[in-house]
C-alpha cells in the first residue's frame, strides 16, 4: 500500500493497536493538564484573550497529528513565540482587544503560510544557519523578557515595553503600587510549583511509586495549583480583595474565524511572520529530532515544515495564536509514554471538554497563578553558561552569542534572532575567506612536510611549497592569489611553486580560473606552477578543463617527488 | 626613513630616476591619447556633460597616484560605472542637465566615501564574495546594455530604457528615423578602429617597427579618427548635414565644485553608491593584482580601497563622474612602459593641456565617433564563453552566471551585480550545509577504508563507520545529525558508531555541542560513539571541553584500530 506523501498520519494509523491507545491516552492526560494553565498564561503573555491559548492548542494538536512527521512533538502555544507575537502586535496601530486578537490570527496565518511555502520549496536546510549558541542565547534572552513582563502580574502593576530596559523602568516606576495579597499568592504559587518540579517526583519515588508515574504526577503541579486557587478565590470571593481573576471565557468550542487580510496588516506583519516561522521551525525541529532519535525514528525536515505550517494555519481559522513544538511539553509527552501523534488528538479532545464544561470554574482562576506557571516554565529556559562556554571555545562563537543576547534584550526578540543569524553567517563567510595555508618544508630524513614556522625543515630557494587546508572556492580565491603573489614577491630566486592539495575537497570555477591566472602570471615571470597530492575526484574535474594542458609545471602524486624534482 | 602609511606615493617618489621619467612620459602620452575620446564618450554614456569625463580623469589620476597602491593601474571613467551612473541618475526626479551633473558628483562623492570607509574598516575581503564567473557575466551583460544605448548615437535616434528589452524596443521604434550620413560615418569609424585594434600592430611590425612601439602606435587609432573627423566636419560644415557634433565645451581647468548634499539626493543614491563602490573595487583590484604580479609587486587590498575612495572624492569636487581602474587602459599603460604612478600625473597634465587649449577643436568632433570608440571598447568586454564554461564546470556556477546575466539584462546592472553576489553566497551556504559524508568499510587485506557505495569492503553489523570530508561547523551540524540518526535508525543491530575525521579542519561550538548531543542520545540507545584519526589541533580543542570525558566510546589514532576493536 502506498502512503500519500502529504498525509504521514496514515503511517501510524494503519497499525494502531489497543496498547498504543492506552499509552497515548495516559500521555494525553498529562499533556492536557500541563497545557491548560500554560495555554491560558501564554495567551496573556501574547496579549490575546486567554481562551486563544486553548483554541490554538486544540486546533494545532489535531492538525499536526495529521501532517507532522514527529511522533511525539507536542505543539501548542510556546513562550518565545508568545513574546514575539506580543512585540509584533504592539508595533501596530491596534486599538480594541478584538482588533488585537484578529491581528494575532493574521500573524498565525502568515507564519503558517511561510512555513508551508518553505516546506514546498524544501528550505528545511535554512535552520542550519542558526547556530546552536545563537539559539540558546536567543531563548535565554527571550525568557528574561518574558519573566520581566510576568513580574508585572506578580506585583499586580502594569508593565510595558519591548526591550529589557523599558520593561525594567516601567516595572520600577509602578512597583510602589504593588498589591501585597497578589504578591503573596504569587510567591506561594511559585514556591509550590518549584517544589513540584524539583522535589515531588523524588518524594513520590521514595513513597514507592514507579519513577515514570512519579514524574507524570509531579507534572500535575500547575493543575493542582489551579484547582486549589480556584476553590480559594471562589470560596472567599478573593476578587473583592483586589485579586485579578481570569474572568469570563466564552463557553463551547471555538467558532471558525477568518483572519483579517487587510493589506496594511499583512504588510505590517510579514517580517514578523518570517522571524516567527524561523523560530517556530528551529525550536520544533530541535526537539523533534532529539526525541525521534531516542526511539530510532527519523524526522523529515521538509515534512516538519509542512506539519508546523498546517498547525499554524489551523489556529488562524479557530481563534488561536501562533504555535510551535514546545520543548518541555514534548519531553513530558514522550516520557508519559506517547507512541503516536494520536496522543495529541486525545489531548485536544480533553481541552475541548474543559472549554465545553469548565469555563465557569476557570472564571475564578487568579491571573497571578498563571504568571507563576509561566515564570517557573521560562526559568527552565535560562542558560547563562552559554556565555562562558562560547568564550572558552572561540571568539567568533562568543561574538555571535553577545550580539544575540545584546540585541534581543536591548531591541526585541525578533531583531535579536535576526542579528544573531546574520552575525553568525557573516563571521562564517569571513572565516572561510581566509583559509589556513602553510608554507611547508621537508622534515629531514623523512618524506613528511611540515609548516616552516613550527618545524626545522629543509627548504630550497628555488622552490616554494604551499599546503592549502581548505576547498578552493570563490570566497578564498582572491585571498590565496594575493597570499601566493606576496610569497612569490618576497623570494627573488624562485623558479618553482608547488601547491600541496591533499586537503582540497572541492574546486569551483572561480578557483579554477584563478589557478589558470596564477599559472599564466607565474609563467610570465619564468616560474613554474606545480600541484601535488591532488585527490582523485578533483583531478577528474581538472582533467575536464584546459587547465592541466596549460599548467607550466606538473602534477605530482607525492609532495616528496615534487620536492626531489624541483629543489635544485 | 619611515614612510607614512597613508601616503604610499613616497615609496616610489624617493627613488625616482630620469629613466623612470622617460618611461612614464611615453606611457602617459599613450594613455592620454586613449583617455580623451573614451572620457568624452563615457561621459555621454553616463548622461553628464562630455567635459566631466576629462575632469574626472584628470582629478582621479593625480589622486590615485598619491594614495593608491598599484604602480600601473590607470584610473578614470570606465564603461560599467558610466552605465550604472546613468541608471542610478535616471531613477531620480532630476530635470535640468545641471541637476543631472550635480547628482553625478554626489554619486561620486558617496562612492568615494563608501570606499574610504571600507578601507578604514579593512573590508577589502568583501571582494572575495563576488565570484569570477559572476563578475565576467556582469561585465558582459553591462557591455550589451552599453552597446544598445550607443546604437542610438550610431543611428542618430533617441534610445532610452534601463534594461535590454526597453532599450531594444525604443531603438526599434525609432529606427525608421535613422540618419544615413551619421550611420555611414559611424560604421566607417568602427571599421577603422577595429582595423587599428586587430591588424595595425601586426602591419607595423611587418614594416620593421619594434613590437612595443607598434602596439603603442596602434592605440592611437581613436585619436587619429578624432583628428580626421574633426577636420572633415569643420571643412565641410557637416553639422549643416545633420551630423551631431560634440559642441561647446568650457575652456580652461575645472573650477572646484561642491556636490549637492541634499538629504533626499543622498538617500536616493546611497544604495547605488554601494553597488558602484563594490564594482569599482572589484574591477580595479582584479586589474591591479594581475599587473602587479607581472613585476613581482604586491597590492594591499585595503590601501587600494583608500586610493580608489580618494580618487572618487577628488572627482566629486572637480566636476567629474565616478571612476575606477580601467582594464584595457591599465594594460596599455603597463605595456607602454609605465613604471610608477607618475605616469598617471603626466597623463593628467596632458589632458589639462587639451582642456586649456583644444576645446575649440573638440567642438567639431562628431558624437558618432565617440559612440564608435565606446562600441569598439566594450566589444572587448564581451565574454559569452562564460555560459558554456560554467555549464561544464558545475550547476551552481552556471546558476550564478544565469542569474547575473538575466537580472542585469532584464532589470538593471545594479540589480544584476547584487543578485549575482547574493545567489553565489546562498548557493555556497547551501553547499556547505550538506558536506560530503561517506559510510566506509575496510578494503579486504589492507588498512584502507573506502566508501561502501563504490568499493567492495568489509563491514560489520555492530559497527557504523562514517567519514566526514568537511570541517564541522554550524551550517552542517544539523544535517550531519539527521544523516547520522537516519543511518543509525536503519541499522537495528548497531552497537558502535565511529566518526572518521582525517579531513575535519575545524570544529565550532555548535558542532561540539551537537557531538555531545549525538553522544548522549546514542548512549541512551546503548550505542557508543567513537572518533578516529582526529587531527592534533582539533584534539587540543576537544581536550579543552568536557566532551572527551563524556564520550561513551574512545578516540582512536587510526580507523583500522577502531575497526579491529569494535567490529564484533
Amino acid at each position: 500500500m502506498i502512503i500519500p506523501n502529504w498525509l504521514p498520519a496514515l503511517n501510524w494509523a494503519r497499525t494502531y493497536t489497543l496498547s498504543d491507545f492506552r499509552n497515548d491516552t495516559i500521555a494525553a492526560v498529562v499533556v492536557a493538564v500541563m497545557l491548560i494553565p500554560q495555554g491560558l498564561g501564554l495567551a496573556l503573555v501574547a496579549g490575546v484573550p486567554p481562551q486563544a491559548g486553548l483554541y490554538a492548542a486544540m486546533a494545532s494538536l489535531v492538525t499536526y497529528a495529521l501532517f507532522g512527521s514527529s511522533r511525539t512533538l507536542s505543539v501548542g502555544p510556546v513562550a518565545v513565540l508568545s513574546l514575539m507575537t506580543a512585540a509584533a502586535l504592539s508595533r501596530l496601530p491596534l486599538e480594541t482587544p478584538a482588533e488585537y486578537a484578529g491581528a494575532a490570527l493574521t500573524l498565525s496565518f502568515l507564519t503558517g503560510a511561510v512555513l508551508l511555502l518553505a516546506g514546498f520549496l524544501r528550505l528545511g536546510f535554512v535552520a542550519n544557519f542558526i547556530p546552536r549558541p545563537v539559539l540558546v542565547s536567543f531563548v535565554t534572552a527571550s525568557a528574561i523578557l518574558i519573566a520581566m513582563s510576568q513580574a508585572g502580574l506578580l506585583f499586580a502593576v502594569p508593565v510595558s515595553g519591548s526591550n529589557a530596559l523599558e520593561l525594567l523602568l516601567s516595572l520600577l516606576a509602578n512597583l510602589p503600587d504593588f498589591h501585597p495579597p497578589t504578591l503573596a499568592l504569587g510567591l506561594a504559587a511559585i514556591a509550590f510549583l518549584a517544589f513540584c518540579r524539583k522535589r515531588l517526583a523524588l518524594l513520590l519515588v521514595r513513597f514507592g511509586l514507579r519513577r515514570s508515574t512519579a514524574r507524570s504526577l509531579s507534572r500535575t503541579g500547575p493543575i493542582l495549583l489551579a484547582a486549589v486557587t480556584v476553590w480559594l478565590s471562589w470560596q472567599f470571593q478573593l476578587d473583592q480583595a483586589g485579586l485579578a481573576l481570569l474572568g469570563e471565557i466564552p463557553s463551547g468550542l471555538p467558532a471558525p474565524t477568518l483572519p483579517d487580510f487587510s493589506p496594511s496588516l499583512l504588510g505590517g506583519l510579514f517580517l514578523s511572520a518570517l522571524s516567527l516561522a524561523i523560530v517556530c521551525y528551529v525550536e520544533s525541529i530541535s526537539v523533534a529530532q532529539a526525541l525521534a532519535v531516542r526511539r530510532r525514528q527519523a524526522i523529515e525536515p521538509n515534512r516538519e515544515l509542512t506539519g508546523l505550517g498546517a498547525a499554524n494555519l489551523a489556529t488562524a481559522f479557530s481563534g488561536g495564536m501562533p504555535v510551535a513544538g514546545g520543548f518541555t511539553r514534548s519531553l513530558v509527552n514522550f516520557e508519559a509514554g506517547a507512541v503516536t501523534p494520536a496522543a495529541g488528538i486525545f489531548a485536544s479532545l480533553m481541552i475541548a471538554l474543559v472549554v465545553l464544561f469548565l469555563t465557569p470554574v476557570l472564571y475564578w482562576l487568579p491571573r497571578v497563578c498563571l504568571a507563576a506557571v509561566i515564570l517557573v516554565a521560562v526559568y527552565a529556559l535560562l542558560d547563562f553558561s552559554i556565555i562562558s562556554r562560547s568564550w572558552r571555545h572561540s571568539r567568533s562563537d562568543f561574538l555571535a552569542v553577545a550580539i544575540t543576547l545584546g540585541v534581543t534584550l536591548s531591541v526585541s526578540a525578533e531583531a535579536g534572532i535576526g542579528a544573531g543569524m546574520l552575525a553568525a553567517i557573516l563571521l562564517h563567510l569571513f572565516k572561510t575567506s581566509r583559509p589556513h595555508v602553510a608554507v611547508v618544508g621537508r622534515v629531514p630524513g623523512t618524506e613528511h612536510f611540515r609548516n616552516i614556522k613550527h618545524y626545522e625543515v629543509e627548504t630550497s630557494d628555488a622552490l616554494l611549497s604551499v599546503r592549502i587546508d581548505e576547498a578552493l572556492y570563490f570566497p578564498n580565491t582572491r585571498y590565496l592569489e594575493s597570499l601566493l603573489f606576496r610569497l612569490v614577491a618576497e623570494r627573488p630566486g624562485l623558479k618553482h611553486v608547488v601547491l600541496m592539495c591533499p586537503a582540497v575537497n572541492d574546486i569551483d570555477l572561480s578557483a579554477l580560473e584563478s589557478l589558470e591566472n596564477i599559472n599564466d602570471l607565474l609563467a610570465e615571470s619564468g616560474i613554474s606552477l606545480n600541484l601535488s597530492e591532488v585527490k582523485a575526484p578533483i583531478m577528474n574535474k581538472l582533467a575536464g578543463s584546459r587547465f592541466l594542458d596549460r599548467l607550466s609545471g606538473r602534477s605530482y602524486l607525492s609532495q616528496n617527488q615534487a620536492f626531489e624534482n624541483l629543489r635544485k
